[in-house]
């Protein structure tokens, strides 16, 4: 990136860390496919293990019960398929649990029959209620198993959710548990045990690894869903195709740093802190979502009166600072984000993120400010040409 | 690769061409999240457009219509899902037809229900008889869609289907076909008007891209699976999640390559023919499968009575040659092999495949024969030995 400008979309994708371009360079030069038996496939396979356990570390999970996929959508796709097995039994889920404000790869529904898809609600700070999450698990009980898939915290408002609490409402109730954790690895704790979760999803290139790369992580591997990408057989069968062994490389050593990351959150939430005071500043009427929930260090989604954000964004990116309006699915189309939607914001709430990582410095906070003390003046300049 | 080792399994996976690895570096210095509007994502938006249109270019076909996924086991898995759409109304496909010598992604039917997948045989040349599949889609006739979904070359035998013909066999039947093209790609020319497919499926790492990167690309885009991996409606909502830009673009810089490999491809066939004549006059009663059919130039798929596979693979490896026994997939699981089952072979055919490509050299054969000879020699002598 250009050195004159400050890359605040730590959210949407971290810069990848030179540990984890090392990492895959190497991996690039190995060669070959890691199921084939001669050497140069014995070194791709040796990588892999090695990142498995590593990704495994990151979470206090077991190396065996670590599934690559090619990023965190495949492997929420995975967990929102319908079939299962116990075992070698199959198992059918009857109904998919997710929350109002999940990342679209849950949203969605996944693969399961819309009818089957049940929305847990947020309130006015973006945190589910265990006591609802009780309520509509009974109201929608069923005879066979349920999976709740939730995110451990929000991508656009860092919000964190009570996730220990749901995931005993959850399991009182006999349903599954899987929690994506993308946003929250190398920014807060994760012990896989302490969360009560069944599955945790993890993405390498929002820790500061490559695209390309994911996991899925199993507390025991008793169930699993059926294969989504279907193959020979690779990852003990429960994801086909030739593995990424250059991406997995590079997940590894960022898994490596993000562990590290979190004990030196403390610094980029000081800076978080610190664009906020600025936003305050400039704009006193601003909200900033979520800000009295549990939040992670490095994340602000703002709005400010009067301000459009596709516009701002707009303006801050020629200022030379990158952030978002939102999330940045959908190839940059932004509309109104179903995060504040959930929230019970309305069509009013125009907000901006900043996303910080390891690699922001004070002065990329002051150019934020001085940007946003542009933007603002030419927001409230051109409301009093058009009044 | 070590200098002193001959690499002669390309159809496991072709080492990382210099142009790809080039272009991979330099995706991977542009960071940003493909969907964000700032400058950093709109980079990296650039270099997927430009590969999308470099892959229609290697196939004829249009930049549109090529949906990037994560390799040709993700693509073929999205083809093997029995719910699509026309436009915007759903279709379910009824039957799914695959070759009995089909790579394991399409063979294992996907996510059809295994009483609605139907296997079309091959004769003893490993070929794919039209009529043949013109009765067996006439006995399973239904109302509805149908897809057949055939590899164009077989990845063990480089035995090359008569693809026009069957085309034309499932038009008339009302089905959809789909190609998989994998082995094909940078060896023979493609053309997805002149095959007669409605999807051609594509791999990076097998045409010297990293491993990564595949595609699905679409004559008409008319129809289309439901997105089996879904996300953010990345790729016109036929495929979720942030797009691997490095492996995608490498995909890119190795497609050019392929176009041009397959204008050189009497180099590599004379070296294949080279490697055969040492086969045959070492083990004059070795089998070479398929060689009276239409095959890949690179690709020789043999046997040599008495020889066990798995234990000659290791005995090539110690001498520095790099090939397989049956395909790479499944961890290095070897079992007898499914394509020369479907050929009528038995027990007895414990077969070694190499698979040549552009960097191959004489030398490469040469170090091949002069393995071959003390691996068959060894042989010889256990068998005396325990005579």
């Amino acid at each position: 990136m250009h050195a004159q400008r400050a890359y605040l979309d730590y959210n949407a994708s971290a810069p990848l860390l030179e540990t984890a371009r090392t990492a895959m360079l190497a991996a690039l030069d190995t060669g070959g496919n890691a199921s084939s038996v001669h050497a140069e496939g014995r070194a791709a396979r040796r990588l892999i293990e090695e990142t498995r356990r590593e990704i495994a570390a990151l979470v206090g999970g077991a190396a065996e019960h670590v599934t690559f996929t090619s990023g965190a959508s495949e492997a929420a796709s995975m967990l929102a398929l319908p079939d299962w097995r116990m075992g070698r039994a199959p198992l059918r889920l009857e109904r998919l649990f997710v929350a109002a404000s999940d990342h679209p790869c849950l949203l969605g529904g996944g693969h399961f029959a819309h009818e089957n898809v049940h929305l847990l609600p947020v309130d006015r700070d973006g945190l589910i209620d265990p006591d609802a999450v009780k309520a509509i698990l009974a109201a929608n009980g069923v005879a066979g198993k349920s999976l709740v898939a939730i995110h451990m915290a929000n991508n656009e408002t860092g919000v964190i959710q009570p996730v220990a609490d749901i995931a005993r409402v959850a399991k009182e109730a006999g349903a599954l548990f899987a929690l994506d954790a993308v946003q929250a690895a190398g920014r807060i704790p994760l012990d896989i045990a302490d969360l009560g979760a069944d599955f945790l999803i993890l993405s390498a290139h929002k820790i500061g690894g490559p695209k390309g790369a994911g996991a899925l992580v199993a507390a025991s591997g008793l169930v699993m869903p059926e294969p989504l990408v279907r193959g020979g057989g690779q990852e003990k069968g429960h994801r086909g195709g030739t593995e990424n062994v250059a991406a997995i490389a590079g997940f590894g050593a960022a898994a490596r740093e993000a562990a590290r990351a979190v004990e030196l959150m403390d610094g980029v939430r000081a800076l978080r802190d610190e664009a906020e005071r600025a936003i305050r500043e400039i704009a006193p009427r601003a909200t900033i979502f979520g800000a009295s929930a549990p939040r992670l260090p490095n994340t602000s989604f703002f709005s400010v009166p009067g301000l459009k954000a596709e516009t701002a964004q707009i303006g801050f990116d020629l200022a030379g600072i990158a952030l978002s309006a939102g999330s940045a699915c959908s190839s940059g189309k932004v509309g109104p984000s179903h995060v504040l939607a959930a929230m019970g914001y309305g069509e009013e709430a125009s907000a901006l993120r900043v996303s910080l990582g390891m690699a922001t410095r004070a002065g990329d906070i002051e150019r934020f400010a001085s940007a946003l003390r542009g933007v603002v003046a030419r927001g409230a300049e051109e409301k009093s040409h058009a009044a």
